[in-house]
């Protein structure tokens, strides 16, 4: 039996393993023995730990996502306005789509089996969708965001965020443009930014809604 | 050699077969063997009218796709503001997504081939991008847009569009809704445009920037 130490390094090298060759390649079609050959470790090891491929999948997924998972849920509990949380949050998921562009196509396949999409339900979609109805929620008592169904702001945002990184192919067979590069990456958050929270927010014209006028941006 | 009217009739009917499967399953995965069984035709006629899988595939998306992408490219000479075009260019997408949701999935593996993908870039996207462009534009001239990059746009409000019908598992599993059915459509396209229309058009309170209040929506 591997020691403790062994047995983390060695989980974590399958895990970086599996992640490095999707990041290189833009795909998540990554075989057993190429993650064996990348480690320089014994592919049966993805049995021992994962006990699987999809076990190895999911604990990558939450290599990958875990870290920023617990960081939102504490920026839920701080005393920040709504609107600062919303800019924080959806930075956030475009950064990690940024820098882990497989991670959507790994989500979606994983939900492909009822099991694994059981796994990456509760440990991610629901507690991000659980972040999103608390900060819009946020937004409705403080006045600033408009009433709006949580569950369609969850589609609407992490298909946007989603979409740029998604379809890179896309972007350049059809745009002529090479990649994601950190121009993009900020003009298209704060573009999606602006779009939100201008849609989000309440509009009070004063001479329309006479009352206070709140200070949206 | 089959007469013309064969022709075009089994044509069809093979690309009918391919878009009846890809509906039930909701997946691209389909073979060969099973559109040609759907369809009562021998699976060599997908070489002979198509030259293979990849150019059914194609002949697909422009079956689904054609009739909406010539609609919308008569919309843009129609003397229609730009709001209103941009309602109907939304709407439009969503209706496609929803009554053929495997459109995305189709569209991101064509691209996945560089020859493919430049056929569906110079059919699909590019013309998509253009429309974009010239109700943008029209927009920013009526005054009534702010400046926004069109190709940011383009990619914010397909992932949205498409994002609700791409992660049907997800919202199975995550949100225990079963597919989506009119009312969902409705409101997602509701909320979708509401949060692209506020956060597109130029907001003036006039205590704020002064001169003529204009009317939005």
């Amino acid at each position: 039996m591997p020691s403790s130490n062994e047995r983390s390094s060695s989980r974590q090298a399958l895990i970086d393993a599996a992640k490095s060759l999707m990041i290189e390649r833009g795909s998540i079609e990554v075989s057993l023995s190429e993650i064996a050959q990348r480690s320089g470790l014994n592919s049966a090891l993805v049995k021992y730990y994962f006990g699987g491929k999809q076990g190895l999948l999911l604990a990558l997924l939450e290599d990958v996502l875990g870290p920023s998972m617990r960081q939102m849920e504490g920026l839920l509990t701080m005393d920040v306005p709504s609107v600062e949380k919303l800019k924080l949050h959806v930075k956030g998921i475009i950064n990690i789509y940024f820098r882990y562009p497989f991670v959507n196509r790994l989500i979606h396949y994983l939900f492909e089996d009822q099991q694994a999409g059981e796994k990456v339900a509760e440990t991610i979609s629901r507690p991000l969708a659980k972040t999103q109805r608390s900060l819009i929620e946020q937004g409705i008592a403080e006045g600033v965001f408009k009433p709006i169904d949580p569950k369609l702001v969850y589609f609407i945002v992490l298909g946007a965020c989603d979409h740029l990184f998604f379809g890179t192919q896309m972007l350049r067979i059809a745009f002529g443009v090479e990649g994601v590069d950190d121009d993009l990456r900020r003009s298209y958050t704060d573009t999606l930014l602006e779009l939100l929270l201008n849609g989000m927010t309440v509009d009070k014209p004063p001479v329309e809604r006479g009352g206070p006028r709140v200070r949206l941006l």
